[in-house]
């Protein structure tokens, strides 16, 4: 099953569920009001909403619409919870040497993790508005799972079982505030800004065989101001996301709808490219001696896709942004 | 106006008014159904609660009955967002050297703070589930202040008229987790399980002058099972809340009911004794040579009441909570 919310002026916006192809949608009110409140209940609601599914993709659906990419809110407009992992090693150690900082002891065994705001998720297409160029905006392109219920202290294999929806997302960072953060101990908090995503989450079974091991094993095709930026592929995540939703839930529980990133994806070959810029600002110092690229400055554009076969559309559809001046 | 929130089976729980001497409460259906959904709807609700508060104070206010802080939630059960500071320069001074931390770098002129789970926040009576007596189980006394919507890049000054309510806070920690969180720079996770509430919510006012220069000057009286643990004095918070809810709102808008947190409540005279355990271990080396005192066993309470006067009840009532087990 594929899901989107539309915007409608409500904090959790209207469910629709989504054709495979993603050119249909059609809002299912009697089911369940928002996508939210269909994870607060999804045994109840699941048959239905799978019902729906299978009628909109055999062109059964009377009531069915195009499909607007550029109607929609964040799939989730709001959730209980965002942590975001670094599950992508290379990532981390690069960043390690862009943010000048000491090692991260466990690294290589203990997932890493912090929790974003997750009360104002930006849509797929919606403006980025931010203070100032100078804070080092830069875009983070990740995969993310959104979970059911998960109980204090669950096992990584249990958790995987929790998983209910996946998602492709865009972790806004301010680089020029994100080493002060870390300096302090108490983690990431002006450094991330709102986070977007894709439109569409998709139910697990829509990857097939690209969800395996906990992983998704795509590639995260990344431009910036229309010029290909990277494509690194997911399956080389450290971390599977059941261990990352395991972390999460070690003290606590986390409730229907939290949302558990991978961190920015990243692979060790160089001929991946990246996601985001300041792995490639630390790879130019690296290989070629001087930081090269800058920040975005406003207007800037972002792509970001995860594609089955380059250039075939992808199962979470686009998430397209432009960085702007917050008004003042 | 004070408020509270009874149990009610869901997630925002039923919002109640409760009268200044924490006697009477009065179910309001007809103007909010929950404290979250009359903070998002303030102006258009204010004056109405304000006429049953009034009414309730003055003994006509028919329905009213006996307010029972053991049928209460947090005020707000789950919120928006739920960002901590460490605005008690003495507890982080304290802190960094029970963590054996490095100093935090500008911590006198730049507050501190982590974002913490605000999806599933405890009663001032509920029971307190943890995995492990291991993990060093701490309480941590703290004001905080909830808030309307605030716009990004808020000053301080406007920060201040942002705020709406007034609530006193146990923000439980796991000693032996949070080191290593600090030391990733991610910040506080594990570390942070659910954090309580004392039962009631109050509108600034309600102190009268004990709410001044952004503070709340009151002493927060501490008991672990039963003896006296500290009473240190809120006036004493070295950045006061315009200041920490603007250092949130530097890179992000705040949506109505974000709670921001002092930390923890904390004064540079020893005779007041401390608001957390790690705070009186690191005094103990410090003024003692060695530590003493433990952390929190299974079946500990701990008792939090800000007071006007010593033995007189307080304005947000009473913290009382007992760790347990967690079901495993």
């Amino acid at each position: 099953m594929k899901f989107a919310t539309l915007k409608d002026g409500t904090l959790d916006g209207e469910l629709v569920v989504v054709s495979r192809d993603l050119t249909r949608a059609i809002a299912v009110p009697s089911i369940a009001t928002s996508l939210l409140d269909a994870l607060q209940r999804w045994d109840e609601v699941h048959d239905a909403l799978l019902d729906v599914s299978t009628a909109l993709d055999s062109g059964r659906a009377p009531g069915a619409l195009a499909f607007d990419p550029r109607a929609c809110a964040a799939p989730l407009p709001r959730s209980p919870q965002w942590l975001d992992g670094s599950a992508f090693l290379n990532h981390g150690r690069l960043m390690e040497q862009a943010f000048n900082a000491p090692p991260i002891p466990e690294f290589d065994s203990v997932p890493v993790m912090y929790q974003g705001a997750s009360d104002d998720f930006l849509g797929p297409h919606d403006d980025v508005p931010l203070p100032s160029e100078a804070d080092g905006v830069d875009f983070e392109g990740e995969f993310g799972v959104v979970c059911g219920p998960v109980p204090m202290g669950v096992t990584p294999s249990a958790a995987l079982r929790c998983v209910r929806l996946l998602v492709q997302v865009n972790d806004w960072s301010l680089r020029a505030l994100g080493p002060h953060e870390m300096k302090t101990g108490f983690g990431f908090l002006q450094a991330k800004p709102s986070t977007a995503f894709a439109p569409v989450a998709i139910t697990p079974d829509e990857l097939g065989g690209a969800w395996r091991d906990g992983r998704v094993h795509l590639r995260l095709h990344v431009q910036w101001n229309g010029e290909r930026f990277g494509e690194p592929h997911g399956g080389e995540m450290n971390f599977d996301f059941g261990r990352l939703v395991a972390h999460a839930a070690r003290t606590r529980k986390l409730s229907a709808g939290t949302i558990v990133g991978s961190g920015t994806v990243s692979n060790v070959s160089r001929a991946a490219g990246s996601a985001c810029i300041a792995e490639r600002r630390v790879i130019e110092k690296i290989d070629q001696g001087e930081i090269r690229t800058g920040f975005m400055r406003f207007g800037d554009r972002v792509r970001m896709e995860a594609c089955f076969d380059e250039g075939q559309p992808g199962p979470f559809g686009v998430i397209d942004q432009r960085v702007v001046a917050a008004a003042t």
